[in-house]
């Protein structure tokens, strides 16, 4: 705790004085440029990679960046979606997952996870994630691949349940929303985002800067 | 989206080369400081109030950093917690309330979230804290000062909801884990810490460097 | 009821005898054609319209023709879903509305069913097409054609939440099983199927006999 | 899905045409007989075992064909009922069991659905069923005689579990809904209903054509 | 509280004395004579009115002696059952409601609970008991009578949810458990039993020293 | 039952003539001295043990005395709670555990309770009980002490669970309401309370008679 309460002082004497307008400027509310969510990990850091200020990333954090399905559970995942769409208007969701994910390894290894009941009743939110590696990537021995499987799949079965949020579905249905699949390496400082009409991951850089959104259906009448 | 892949590339060129060491390391695994839990408003930077870096803080947000009691919610709140606390060993935990919060400004007026049902079932997490504001606070007219209190108390009221967490309730007891709660108020850049012994907060420049904790029960045998 | 027990006899005595011998090779198992997802009606009739027999659909049936997202509700539709495809090997998923719903009808008119509570919460699992609905076909005042709409949006929503189940997630990825959105009118006897390219529904005559599944992802690696 | 288009085909262009008049009329609404509560497995067509035309049957179908207690689950069993009841007003609600039922042996051979998650949780609404064939059926050491003695009880399980709906309660109390349970041996064509003066099933030719409902609790005034 | 802890010294230093042996003979285990459920009421002294002795009656108590449906609720009631009969091997189960419930009272007048979310959610576990006498008492008039038929039809209400729980179920059918409704009108210290062939409440003093149990289904093979 | 319906009939003969006033006065309303949580356990006896008459005990009991934290289970507990402070305006709240709890023994012994589900997932709610004693007590083999030492921790988790409730939260705030920690040992017809201050059990006549209550947060404005 100690080097936190140094920081925060440190914080206080030098940073926020740089800032101080923009802080100021906040109070009047925000208007993020983009939803965020993404693991709990302690190695990712939003604004970091994405050079960003206060203020431009709403974000979310949970162990394994799982958004459960709509009416699963009625927890904070729903509400910080509902708020984001509702309220503030946000028009890009992105999921990142990363490489070296515990909760994605505990996924893979129930054993590992059997005394953490909690750990392992939220897991059930990315259990289609289970069911696709298990009956799609068998032929797949390295642990090592098959854990990175299991990340990029996760954010796509993540995509899945979020698209059945009422705010995101009436959202996405006029285009007011778009969904972004990302995984974050942090040992090279790549992203990778998922492009849907290839079917995969590519680097970020390689990407239009305006991605394509995630499919949607069209008005049906 | 544009500015933000913009900065991933700048991050890649630039902000990463000098961290590439401490990524690499990371690689091995996250030994973070602390579980720092605050809100998904964009203004909130942990990892720059607290000048930390990728590695140092494990963080989960939602919208009003709230911690549902355990067994009320299976999502993805309980799961971090158990998972900081059971794998990570992590031993302090931070609960941090921010300085014009909208999921506490909802909580205050219900009308302004009846179109957002999945919020409204989210603050019925917060109930205690809305009653403690109802019951207890009747004499504040202000708006302004009346959703400072609510931000403090929820603080409260979520930290008595951590405590009912297995994992937490048994590191409480053997001074495993200390639980801290903080107001952070972005505009000054202050950052308030609860001391119980005083039963009120204070700036975080004043309290002792190594705050005690919230008080739990003794061994009882 | 005595009409039932009539019925019942006759068909002892009659149309039983020139299906026995399907029956009997029946009770050796059965290798169901499709899962038939449709509303509890008593207007419809899904064995007559597709001049199956028995053994040909496996048939779901309830108030609305909806299917939670996965983990919703630990219901009788994640079962029957899961059995079909894990134990039967069911390869299409037909999901099948119908005009004149009573379901889509209190949908949109939440008054009429605030004495249902059980409905009132049911519905709940259609939010999304109500959202839809309320948010994009604001320009459409024609009761009759805005229940055509809510039926035909309640189709795709219902897909949507069908593909997050783990079982039809797996089998999706793989190409094992392909999902159909179809709305019967059954005044003039017409079917209509949801052409994902097209993004609209069409008569069933003018689509190809084996039509294209909806867009899954492929393989991520 | 190939029979199925031509089947639907077959339909529109023969025998639609003869009910051309009936589908017209029920344009203005339902009025079913009875409210059937079956299985969804594919041998059994309520239909065609009544002979029954379209507007004569509401149907409800899942695996087992099993009704949660009230306020198990908030599933569509619930809704179901309650509009049949609550708007259709209908009067006699019949829950069918059938012989060879897949989910009845799930039942009695949990090791068989240990894979199949959604199917174990959704029996947990038969465990009552499970526990009378556990302790008082020790005696039963055929296979297929137990299997039928599953599926005969489970009818009368899921009728207690019925009982407890509020609109059916009600209803029951003064008369305006009768319930009946049936089983439809499928090989045979037979359908047995359970006679609750004599405790068991017999065929149901030999039961008068009006049955006499289930007892229940008289006005306590 | 002084009155309380004045009481327990005076229990300690004359009461205990004159019953020490039973209470040393019970260390080796309870076998009580029956599982009482009642409301939390403080009228109500279940050992007073049956005037038995510590070790004869297994007491669940709650706001209005309500037990959920099966599945319902995984509360406290569920399980106190099953401890009943599963380990206790009880015999008999009474469920006693009582003159002046308050809870009874909150369940006609739904506006004097609106502030209690806790006490109206769980009053919907009554809600047979609320449409029983919406729908078939509406020609009562006097609240007093409505109470008093309210509170006898909730105890036939929570027989019918008892009836659900495996255990019970279970118990039922091979004769081993009985369960009786009763209700105890303080004021008059009477004592009304219910008679299900008579379909009506009767002082108990008029019914046969053993009451017939409530009918249940019998073995259906 | 013969010994019930014998000991009532004495009651109305004996006993309820000479608190005849005391009853009639009771039809007036109830203000009971104190909410007593207790388990259902027969060897324990409320009134007997305080010596108080009709009236004075509000009771709400269930096996092991267990309070599910708040919006843990929308159950009898949650309402009971809620009525006791929002309706009765009790000011004390007892929660009371007892020597030889066949429900603490099942949380050291899941085998014993394998073949309860609901005893099993009532003691979910009693989980962080067992953590405390896993981790904490692996020095006590003694299986008498380590019963002991579970009834002792499980009353303070549940009153840890208590204060997560809204009405609770908020009466504690303002001292409105105090929270007492006992246990009963039935074989010597001591009560210990817990004192919070020394952090352990001590004999309830060696305590103040007004014990200081459960320390709680401060106003924090
Ligand atoms: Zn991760
Ligand atoms: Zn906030
Ligand atoms: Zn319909
Ligand atoms: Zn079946
Ligand atoms: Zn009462
Ligand atoms: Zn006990």
């Amino acid at each position: 705790m100690q080097k936190l309460v140094k920081g925060i002082h440190q914080f206080q004497q030098s940073t926020f004085a740089s800032q101080k307008r923009l802080f100021e400027r906040l109070t009047k509310g925000q208007h993020p440029l983009a939803l965020f969510i993404t693991c709990s990990d302690s190695r990712i850091d939003p604004s970091l990679i994405t050079q960003t200020d206060p203020g431009e990333l709403f974000i979310m954090r949970n162990a394994g960046n799982i958004v459960p399905a709509y009416g699963a559970v009625a927890g904070g995942e729903a509400a910080t979606i509902e708020y984001a769409i509702g309220v503030l208007k946000i028009r890009d969701i992105i999921i990142c997952g990363h490489s070296h994910c515990g909760a994605m390894g505990g996924l893979l290894a129930p054993d590992q996870i059997a005394k953490l009941p909690a750990v392992k009743s939220w897991l059930g939110q990315a259990e289609a994630t289970a069911r696709i590696i298990e009956e799609n990537y068998a032929h797949i021995s390295d642990p090592q691949a098959l854990l990175t499987a299991t990340v990029e799949e996760n954010v796509l079965v993540q995509i899945e349940n979020l698209r059945t949020h009422p705010s995101v579905a009436a959202a996405l249905m006029r285009g007011d929303v778009k969904v972004h699949g990302w995984v974050y390496k942090f040992e090279t400082g790549q992203v990778f985002a998922y492009k849907p009409e290839q079917g995969q991951y590519v680097p970020l850089a390689e990407t239009l800067v305006e991605p394509k959104e995630v499919p949607v259906h069209l008005p049906a009448i």
